[in-house]
């Protein structure tokens, strides 16, 4: 397995990393700067470094775009350009739409987005775990070939992330909701405690461990942030807008003195939070899914959109052409009773055939 | 050292166990539910149980009244009624104003609230470390006795734990920012992620880092909370409104795409964000500042309170009363050069002879 990865700071870095020693891959990288591609070699995050992008991506099986959200439909076309017809092509970029929209019409581009990182950025954090239980979402199209999208999706769980198909529309707008709002009021909060903690000549500690969580993302990398939140503005907007109306029902609320709806909305905030959390888990024994499908293009992205809607997890999966080379069937490995069986129904729903293997 | 604890779920239980370990305590407790102090026994978070309140209080030198917040007016006033004339009664809620206005005028009662817990609650989680490092508030009043204060500030750095005076009215201020505030937007974001996760038999998983730091809050315990977010309704009404207009303002940044004024405004969050880490430590080599002071009641706490303004931490202080037993001096040991400097600076402004020792 030969992968390129443009752009070798944390996250690019760390792929090279987990790829080296989790996949046994050839790593080539290159990165706009020639100081950070050293100091990636140098960390063994790369096993050549290249001269320019398209010299990484010659003859690489799977090229993964590490650039900021700002440059990545341009950076993601050099990488096509420059790639073969079997190449698969993915980007790692907080937001999708626009890179789909430039590029979701090659069957070899797969938008990617790892729910990784850290405080921290630059080669010098990256770590082969860093991707360990990770959600990375994909965002495949109609369009995106088949054994490309497994060959990705293989890779990422060799990686340790969990990957999830998502639709690049779906995607912003549950990032809006799930990150970059979460970036916005903790920009709020340390804007309003520095208010308050810093006049009249005073500096009062706020190190409250619940303060520390709530900000920790504050003011992160301003080179990464700004395009993110540009390219998601109107998502974000949206989101804003739904906070600004939670925020004054409770203010009344608080104004009134109503302990009976401060504890009901209190409790619903702790259900809501168990919700998410459960959702977030899978587990159980694995179970091994046969669906027979058509070999037509499209058909392994609708079956993992299809899973990753419902919340299903592939742990892993396979593509068997039959030898007519008109059909075929997917393997799908799912953990979880419960999961198993809602993957089973669902598949069924799509038309296709499916038993368990 | 007689310690009486009353309440002795996490944090009291913790305030126990540190106490018998890190300062030799005695602890009596007690708790209003009886199989919550036979397992604060078990767990020897407490040395012997009591029968009630008073069977608790009866001889200690110190008393920590670990109620919730809507009970602590009455809970501090038994503990005050069955304590003698030199024991020093504090309690560890989370909004100061009321049970200082019910009790302050009391020289033995000094409110108090260590920004320490955790997610989880009950004794069975007590840990003998909670409040190493961590910022405890402490709420002296102009009566509040000397000899009273220097012990409980003892006491709580013998924890691990560092004290900070300050003003009740000023605390609930300062904790609607740092505390309330975030909890209310960790609510807030939780609804909206369930609202936007859950939609269409979707069940996306939202465990991103940023995520699940941001709202690690949520829905905290609505027994504890309901009281705390009630105490303090209106400082925090008035936080949210604050919220409310910086977000309007960003979410104009953001529908007009302002690249430039989004990278100004998150590069100001990470400019605050750095001030209020700061703020946070302190360190450096200890020095022992000497000052002459009026035997009154309240000198101790106006030090206290003049240098918590300034943030500067007391490391540990002594008093030595004169043979006259009118005047006296405070010894102060500051840690780092800059706050030792700060702290003799501020003594002298309040009109006292002060000199490093």
């Amino acid at each position: 397995m030969r992968l390129a990865v443009l752009g070798v700071g944390l996250i690019g870095g760390s792929v090279g990393l987990a790829a080296r020693t989790r996949a046994q891959a050839d790593v080539a990288g290159w990165d706009p700067d020639p100081g950070v591609a050293e100091r990636a070699l140098a960390l063994g995050a790369i096993g050549a470094g290249a001269e320019d992008p398209a010299a990484a991506v010659a003859g690489a099986d799977l090229v993964v775009v590490a650039a900021p959200v700002g440059v990545l439909p341009e950076a993601v076309g050099e990488a096509l350009a420059a790639a073969g017809p079997e190449t698969v092509v993915t980007d790692v970029g907080s937001t999708k739409r626009t890179v789909v929209a430039a590029h979701g019409g090659d069957p070899r581009f797969v938008g990617g987005h790892p729910l990784a990182g850290a405080e921290t950025a630059g080669v010098e954090h990256a770590r082969a775990d860093l991707f360990e239980g990770a959600t990375w979402y994909l965002t495949p199209t109609e369009r995106t070939g088949g054994v490309l999208y497994e060959r990705l999706h293989r890779f990422l769980t060799a990686l340790g992330a969990r990957p999830y198909a998502i639709d690049a529309e779906r995607h912003d707008d549950v990032l809006a909701a799930v990150s970059h709002l979460p970036h916005v009021l903790a920009n709020v909060l340390v804007a309003q405690a520095a208010g308050t903690l810093a006049r009249e000549d005073e500096r009062i500690p706020a190190s409250g461990p619940s303060f520390r969580d709530a900000t920790r993302v504050a003011g992160a990398s301003t080179a990464i942030w700004r395009d993110i939140y540009l390219s998601n503005a109107d998502a974000l907007v949206g989101r804003i807008d739904e906070a600004i109306m939670r925020l004054s029902e409770v203010r009344e609320t608080l104004a009134a003195g109503d302990g009976e709806a401060i504890a009901a909305w209190n409790d619903a905030a702790a259900e809501d939070r168990r919700g998410l959390l459960e959702s977030g888990l899978a587990g159980g024994p694995v179970h091994e899914l046969r669906a027979s499908v058509p070999n037509q293009p499209g058909v392994v992205a609708r079956l993992a959109l299809e899973l990753g809607r419902a919340g299903v997890n592939i742990t892993d999966m396979a593509l068997y052409p039959a030898a007519d080379n008109r059909t075929g069937s997917v393997a799908l490995w799912i953990a979880g009773d419960d999961e198993a069986g809602r993957a089973q129904e669902l598949i069924a729903g799509l038309g296709f055939a499916v038993a368990r293997a």
